[in-house]
């Protein structure tokens, strides 16, 4: 039983790029756009139809195929010790309402093609490799976000996960059972050795700096509010200016406010408003409640204490000053996380045995890394997206910087599985 | 034949002010809210059965009732020169989605109480007496408002209106249809001799002044304006503060402009953002599109146009500051009307004999007497209503108000039926 019979096929060993690429583009199709991103929002008709296509790749690539109670997909590599936690990889397949063809998607197949690349070669491990699908990650149809991961680690519990209503009305429950995704398997059965995410960036500096590879050494910390403003219904021919108490105009203040911040804080600050609901919502009533999101983001857990303080300061002044009501809380509250040194070192250890260009990075998005670094060693391999730019239709990635990715996936995954008290050996052809 | 056969009876004809209040009472349980206001909005189930009411009652009441080709609803009282143009009045019963109670409903049953209490004393006119329902005053669930009263003017197609989408994806003929309201005739047929409206101002003079009756002599311009607001969708977590390019921080600014503008413009100003809508409209998504509703008011029409100027250079303004695109267009322009002066005048003069406290006011809603008075006299009688509060379920008024405002209704009525050549005799009893 050799453990690396064959030294130079593993350094050489590299993934089928056309390969990853058309299957990112066949995966593009399933919920396809105009502008050429996707929606593919959690448990939606068009998620059941990405996912049923990985899975019928995945089998066809001889994985076997477990679903948890919240959805979670296992494509399962058999190793020649099936008892081994599994070396897992994978990401999501649910997109943002207009999303692009990569985030998310390009960590699921990244992990996909490693297994076909493994099998063309008729490499066998020790440890099984689990290839995974988590639900719902951006949190778009239903909130919160990265429910699956967050269902596998144990932090949330899969009565309340069934409970939660989608924006259209319908519970995961039931959405979980139209679309054929309501397994038997409790979440966070499996025992994992480790986890490796690959990701596009979703942010502008590879790119900028001409690298390749990021490395991934923390991901910042993530806190969503939720702020609800009250004033007073009344009719827009009527009610004089200045005896109206607007709640939309009060949120327009807010926001601005919000922005204000954000743009006099340190550059690692995010504070985003994406998500607004006006009632009554008629053109010509004076609107007396509004609700909506904060999405604020720091590196640094006390800065983002502090900036969450600041937020609540501004959001009662303007209140105050316009004789309007205003709550807020705390909808998602996530630390910043460190991956663990060992496991990014094999990342960039891979990365530079294969000779990619790269750098250490801090992950500026929230990803289900968040979540499996707290039960799991952890790490995220990053490659560059057009400006920058993620969850819009105009997200693009180059297919040779997907293809490093998935090459340095590869080679922490086995390298990984050796150190790991697994161990790899070639098939007779 | 005789004409004013009995001057007394006249002078002390009153409406029932308790059968009023009950019907007022009865309509706002048909899609009646939790807090006391009401939900009819236009062609909706519950509209439907609101005006099936209405028909009952008029039914009951010995009216014909003719439905034309958009759902305006004619309860007519037969006169004994059956070709005379009718002598009319009504309103509207759809209402805002977190509507009152007597918006619009008001005028609808004043009208239907001055037909009962013409029943009970056995006084026959001339001319026919026309209480119209017209469709969609509210513009809420589909626009444009003001629907009903515009087709009967000939200002909008019978097939146009027909293919207006509501926000609920129907068709307005498919509702129409569905809610049992898509009549054969067509829109504009019947002969006026005038019309009257009785409505709650919906503003807070009448109260603050202790007047019963506002003689209503014109209504203010309204122009309704569509802005999109266009940036680019990106990731909350990544794109850096100053690399945005946020619709919805656009969207904010500009709202906050605009209503800087009202507040330093002259008291009668009017600018309410009441309608907004936000794409993708996700959490951890920059919005990248917003379109929002402005609804500009004014008396006078050369100040209406120079505040849309102003708009449209405030709108620039900020979209130029910060690299979106932005774009206005006018949904709607309505031009302040003045009502026609001997109309007006039998109104305040039926006030003062009835010995209401009374003055001139001018009207801050649009009405569908706007689009009347460029076909037939018309005029409008107001009631106060509590803080002057409209367009809320909050709305409230008193019923020796709501009375009042119907006496004036039922005195003007007869008054303009005598002077507009018609008459009425009592029947034996």
């Amino acid at each position: 039983m050799a453990i690396l019979p064959d030294v130079i096929d593993f350094e050489r060993l590299r993934v089928d790029r056309a390969r990853l690429w058309r299957s990112l583009e066949a995966m593009a199709e399933v919920g396809g756009l105009p502008g050429g991103g996707c929606c593919r929002t959690a448990l939606s008709e068009p998620d059941g139809r990405g996912r049923d296509l990985f899975v019928a790749w995945c089998r066809e690539a001889g994985c076997e195929i477990g679903i948890d109670q919240v959805g979670n997909i296992h494509a399962c590599r058999r190793g020649r010790s099936p008892d081994s936690p599994a070396v897992a990889t994978g990401s999501h397949l649910d997109t943002q309402p207009h999303g692009g063809r990569f985030d998310g998607v390009y960590g699921v197949l990244a992990g996909l093609e490693v297994v076909r690349t493994l099998n063309d070669a008729r490499i066998e491990t020790d440890a099984p490799i689990d290839v995974i699908v988590w639900t719902n990650e951006e949190g778009a149809r239903f909130t919160p976000p990265l429910t699956g991961s967050s269902a596998f680690i144990g932090k949330m519990s899969v009565p309340f996960i069934h409970s939660v209503e989608t924006i259209h009305g319908t519970t995961v429950r039931a959405d979980l059972e139209k679309i054929g995704y309501l397994g038997a398997e409790l979440p966070g059965t499996r025992r994992l050795a480790c986890f490796f995410e690959a990701h596009i960036e979703q942010g502008p500096i590879l790119e900028d700096e001409g690298l390749t590879i990021g490395v991934v050494t923390r991901i910042q910390g993530i806190r969503f509010l939720r702020v609800d403003v009250t004033g007073e219904d009344g009719h827009a021919g009527t009610v004089p200016m200045d005896r109206r108490s607007d709640a939309l105009v009060g949120a327009a203040r807010m926001i601005t406010a919000l922005h204000d911040l954000a743009l006099g804080s340190e550059p690692e600050t995010r504070i985003t408003v994406g998500h607004i609901e006006v009632a009554p919502n008629a053109a010509s009533t004076i609107p007396g409640r509004v609700e909506f999101s904060v999405d604020l983001r720091h590196p640094d857990g006390d800065r983002l204490n502090a900036l969450h303080v600041e937020i609540d300061r501004r959001l009662h002044a303007v209140a105050d000053s316009m004789g309007l009501e205003v709550a807020s809380r705390i909808v998602i509250d996530v630390a910043p996380v460190v991956f663990p040194k060992t496991l990014v070192e094999t990342v960039r250890q891979a990365t530079a045995r294969l000779g990619y260009r790269h750098r250490d990075m801090l992950s500026g998005a929230g990803h289900d890394a968040m979540n499996l670094a707290k039960v799991v060693p952890t790490a995220m391999i990053f490659v560059p997206c057009k400006d920058g730019l993620s969850h819009t239709e105009a997200e693009s990635a180059k297919p040779e910087d997907l293809a490093a990715g998935a090459n340095v996936l590869l080679h922490a995954l086995l390298t990984q599985a050796l150190t790991g008290q697994t161990g790899m050996t070639r098939h007779p052809a």
